[in-house]
């Protein structure tokens, strides 16, 4: 039910749409290894439940969990929601899974990246990985759509489009040495190019410090629009991400975008440092092959990290005033939206990413017989 | 996104269709385990694959795969099947599957019974069979449709149903001491009448000789139309099925039907006897908790075992001039429907079922509203 096309999105006329399409549902995968979620993965499984159910209210959701956890991921998640057994490695669908192109007659296919857990036998996170990588077809195969196997080491979280033919990355991730440095820039501009449907790259040297997975974007920033940008912003001149926020800045605000538009960047709020507790720590596996999280190991967090549904924006809290105002500040950039909080983000968190980094939306394919405006 | 509800389907206004009813599609489960399937299951896996392609002319067919072979079924199967993972505890889809109950509203939900590998610890076939009875939950959450748990323990290639209010089913199977003995027969029919929506109930005594399953009817007899019964028939009495033959064929012309039609019988040519060979049963592994399949183990063979599809019928083929004529009487039933023979049909049958035991149909929602006729 899913061919793999040995051509490219491009050639086919497909484009990966922006962030804020509209969606026809989301998949998650329910957490489970407790080498990277505390206490058997409880903690962790009641907020992905509540990503789910918040998310439910604006589009389908399933999630994926493995044979052992199925039966207790179907009692926990809510009946709206759809639970389908899949084998993975851990839990950041974002990452593994397919990024969706689209054309303009309502087709959608997904791009399946190689996918090495972040860097692989290099500082990656996690050995095997096997099971991930197969994790992006075995979504296409229940969709019942087409595929590309892309040649380069990608995950979704590290690409940011706006529909448009625009892509913010950054080099600390997709050339890295660990990921396609070897390629060199010109060529994996080309590759993410052909597979994304793209004619603009707007590279940023960095992402943000403490960030596992070599500097994802998805942390940074994020197209609420064509032409407009999400930026997570520090003035604390400590803050180790203070001087990475205006690196961005300055290379988003002197950028242009596929259409040729200069770039509108909106400043939301930066979390405060979190560190993992001593506590948190002892609820883990520790391990061989599994990147190490003591006492004290600092996290990278971000209200950036959200998911922006059909009708609900589901954004990260930590606790205190800066989630009013990260929220408050997204209300803005989303008026028709209903901001959704997730309290206690922060087990999400522990695990190394958010909101954005263990869901994976599904475009609806739009016939658009106008786009050539 | 299916719901398990606490009614029944009678009470909802949902009955079983006939097995000759329009599909919206065809599950299988890919062969595996080396206990049951000789060579590592790659015989089977063949002609598992022969069916699942002959199938997806007709209606779209999904195979379930486990995390081990679920590369290595999505590579043998042509692109047009889907292949879904999921761990089972064997192959036998129709009878771990759900039976599906349809109403005049075009709602299609899933019976799921209760299951236990054909009797248990009481001459079952195999343990454990955890996952199988977690199957048809499985399926149905994939095909987002509700579900009734049923309290009885039952198996789909156990029961055909007319689509109209008929059963034909035995008592060897559903009244056995390790399904539902202990209810009697009753309490058994009236369960049965609840979950398909039945006001008549057909019993045979008794399925076939050599039938591992405590005689499944689908070796015996099955529907063809509401009123028309396809019976499989041998006029040689050194064949242990003879008499048992003629006791079906008499309490079947004896019988009236839901609404109160005699059913008119078609003999179908019974194949000749089948047993293992030396060499077949040691290609197998011989494990504890299985059902012993030692060299000369007779083996219950039947055309009556195929699958209606929307298109095709597929018919077992065992070799020789019967597999002519079976498919000949089968044309005669089925004038608008390709009859499509599997040659070798042997290697599903080595298991202990065959094609209609392999498969499960979907059946497509339709709306009626001239069923009250």
């Amino acid at each position: 039910m899913s061919r793999t096309l040995a051509s490219t999105p491009r050639e086919d006329g497909f484009r990966a749409p922006g962030e804020f399409e509209p969606k026809a549902g989301c998949w998650l995968i329910w957490p489970e290894r407790p080498d990277t979620w505390r206490l058997g993965a409880k903690p962790a499984q009641k907020l992905f439940a509540r990503v789910a159910s918040a998310i439910a209210q604006s589009e389908p959701v399933t999630v994926i969990a493995s044979r052992r956890q199925w039966q207790n991921a179907r009692t926990v998640l809510p009946d709206a929601v759809r639970v389908v057994e899949m084998s993975t490695n851990d839990s950041w669908l974002r990452d593994c899974g397919p990024n969706f192109v689209v054309n303009d007659r309502g087709d959608v296919r997904g791009v399946d990246w190689t996918f090495n857990a972040y860097g692989g036998f290099d500082g990656g996170l996690y050995h095997p990985w096997d099971r991930d990588d197969l994790v992006a077809r075995k979504v296409l195969e229940i969709e019942r759509m087409d595929r590309y196997r892309a040649p380069i080491i990608a995950e979704g979280g590290g690409l940011q489009c706006d529909g448009e033919g625009t892509l913010i990355t950054t080099e600390q991730c997709l050339l890295n040495k660990n990921r396609n440095g070897h390629l060199g820039k010109p060529e994996v501009e080309r590759q993410l190019s052909d597979y994304l449907g793209l004619e603009t790259v707007i590279w940023l040297p960095r992402g943000f410090a403490f960030d596992e997975t070599d500097g994802h974007i998805d942390d940074v920033c994020c197209f609420v629009r064509p032409g407009v940008v999400a930026l997570s912003w520090t003035d604390d001149r400590n803050d180790p991400q203070y001087e990475i926020v205006r690196e961005a800045e300055d290379i988003l605000l002197s950028s242009r975008d596929a259409r040729g538009r200069r770039l509108s960047v909106h400043r939301i709020p930066h979390p405060l440092p979190i560190e993992m507790t001593a506590e948190e720590s002892e609820g883990l596996d520790h391990v061989e092959h599994t990147w190490s999280r003591p006492a004290g190991n600092r996290i990278a967090a971000s209200y950036i990290n959200y998911y922006p549904g059909n009708s609900v924006v589901v954004v990260p809290e930590f606790g205190g005033e800066l989630d009013r105002q990260a929220k408050a500040a997204l209300a803005a950039l989303f008026p028709n939206h209903e901001i959704v909080g997730i309290p206690n983000s922060r087990e999400i968190l522990l695990g190394g990413g958010n909101v954005a980094c263990i869901t994976l939306p599904v475009y609806a394919g739009r016939r658009n017989t106008t786009r050539s405006e």
